[in-house]
């Protein structure tokens, strides 16, 4: 077993648990948006833009630590 | 063992970590959609319209993650 | 012990894992859904669609991941 | 000890996995559409099929998951 | 140290895995069946079938699941 | 350490686990079958029997994994 | 280190993880009794024999398994 | 290292785990009688019998526990 | 490493489990006492004996298991 | 590595262990008896006293199981 | 396996764990700007301001970790 | 690897989880301190009196495991 | 492997975990900022105050634990 | 692998767990420290007060265990 093994195996478990706080993450925040939503109307293209300003913000770091990860996966 | 092992391990365990958090995440927000769905029918085709954006962010990164578990899988 | 020995290990804990991700996001989802039908049968049907489409999304996902973990299994 | 043995390993715990998610995720639904019928007994037929389409959702994916499993505990 | 070993520990382990999911799926759907029965005894009939319904979903998939550990278990 | 020992180990483990499950999901149900009766005397006799039937699907299944393990617990 | 070594070990854990299961499902159903009897001091009586009920399925599978577990601390 | 090891080692986290269990237990339904004492001082002979007896039963379970963990804890 | 390491492992964690417990336990029941005295300052005298009967219970549970920890800490 | 080591691991992870509980305890029925003395502030002296008794009996047995921890921390 | 290989399992994980606390935390505070805009819909300008903030704060101290991650993960 | 080597690891994860117990205790008996107060500022001294003997109780044990601690990590 | 190996591991998954604990503690209190912003506009500017100061506090101590993580991630 | 290694890897992971305590303990306070001053502008100087003294007891805890960590962190 060479070091890149371990490499592997810390891309794909990494990969999983940046998704696991991805998707609680933007689901917490999308579900209020739909909730102010539901509640105010009028204000529905204020939240919107106040809510992808804020899964932006969870998705560049998202992506940034898949980065990390295919970095690793395609290590060879 | 080679360290092709490793990536096998990882990939099956990487996809299901990022099920977890793509399905608690879009579980999430669509039970929201829906509750504000129930309580305002009116503004129901607005709020589909965000819940697809919100649930389009963590599909793509949970395809993302997918794909990387996928390029595990296949090594040789 | 060969390679093939932990693409075993992980096809199993991965369907499971998977499968805890997309029970309890389509399970929570379902129940917002069955809720807001109790609180108002008129728009029964606009939301069993929004239903449809949310548990669409994690569904497929989840296939994405069971064939991953079903591509580790058949291995020989 | 043979490769098979992780196969073995694999196949009880992703099986005990997959019902964790499938018990929550149909025990939670089936738990809102009996709240959902107390309150509103006239709806009763209507709430019953969003949630038999629902539960078939999350028990086809568990089934499958289950398959993987037997494909592996009956491997030789 | 063959690898029935592994099959043992994953029987016995998978089984009590599957039954925490059991018991908290049908747990769940009974104790919201009885609240609702508390609350429209008239309805009670309705739905004690229903909680019949869906717990015969969780208990057939645990069962399939106990079938697979009894069969990791009586492994020579 | 033959392979008999991973046997006791297993045993004892997922008897532990199963009655876990078995504990939450039939206190859930009594505690609600409890409520149900404080909120409506009158319809006790009706609730006891549901709850006695759902108590028997939880504890039948809790009874064939407590089984798998003695089964593995008396392998000689 | 022979085989019975683990045998041990598991007697105590899983006699351990048993308890946990018995002492929050009793709990949480004694709870719900009180709780119901500090509502409705004149069913008494009809709730106490309903938790009596309840009570005694949970501490029969853990005396099922507590037995599972002495087997397994005695052996020789 | 013998096989006695293990059985010390199971003893003590096997007590542990079993305080957890009685600790949550009784402190759950403790907290449920003050609780309804608060409410009704009148029965309050009646919730602490109540309390007692469901006590005792969570007790009895625990030192049954207890007394596997010491038999382990003084073999030699 | 001597069988005796195991029993040193065993005792601390044990010990630092059983706290847990206990803490959490008492913890809970004495919250519920405070806040009951803080409904009813008349029933004070009733809900501190009632407490003191309920804390025994766990204390002794508790310092039981404490002395099965200290009998494998001094062990030589 | 000798048999000591162990017991250096136990002592310092069953300290910490040990104030999660004292810390959880504490910190709720603290948290009680302020709550209740905010909201019967001629109540106080009274909180007060069964505040400090209840967290006596946690503070004790802690205190106990840190001396079961320095015990093994200070072994050579 | 050299001593590089820990810390490519280590960059791969960290990420993963660095993006769930930021998912956590932004989605928790971007989910509490939406419903207060949703109820003050006058404040927006000055609920956003204090949100960007506030995810600044941990977005900034996220990239410091990620780098932390990249730097071991690029290491030869 | 000396015995030295698990003293070590123990210091330091033990002074964590330590930490861990303290802030949940703290952080939760002070956040009622502060609601006490917002509700009822006239009981402000008596209150904060109050929290901090709760808080010193908590803050003893935990210095005391911090000693233990610190003995571990300056072991040569 | 040598000793720096287990270095590079800690660096990561400190840091890692350092990032939950900041993101869980800057998004509840800053939830709460806004949260209070969104109900009592006119104190907006002092509640702002308020939240910079604990954010302060909490970020000190992450970037001290991150300054940590940095002097492990990089040593030779 | 000397000795050494083992307190590099706790100086990181007792750092990061260190942190999540020190987070959530002073996140937590915080955020009732501004829900109070949302909900009594007046009491604002006090109850800023009782936060800072709160907060500091958990960092003071806090800096201890992690200069315990860079003592660890820094051996040679």
């Amino acid at each position: 077993m060479t070091s890149i093994a371990l490499a592997f195996l810390s891309a794909g478990i990494g990969a999983g648990l940046a998704i696991i706080g991805a998707g609680l993450g933007i689901g917490k925040l999308a579900a209020a948006a739909m909730d102010a939503t539901g509640r105010q109307p009028a204000a529905s293209g204020d939240i919107r833009t106040t809510m992808i300003i804020a899964a932006a913000l969870i998705e560049g770091a998202t992506l940034f630590a898949l980065v990390v990860c295919i970095l690793l996966a395609i290590k060879t």
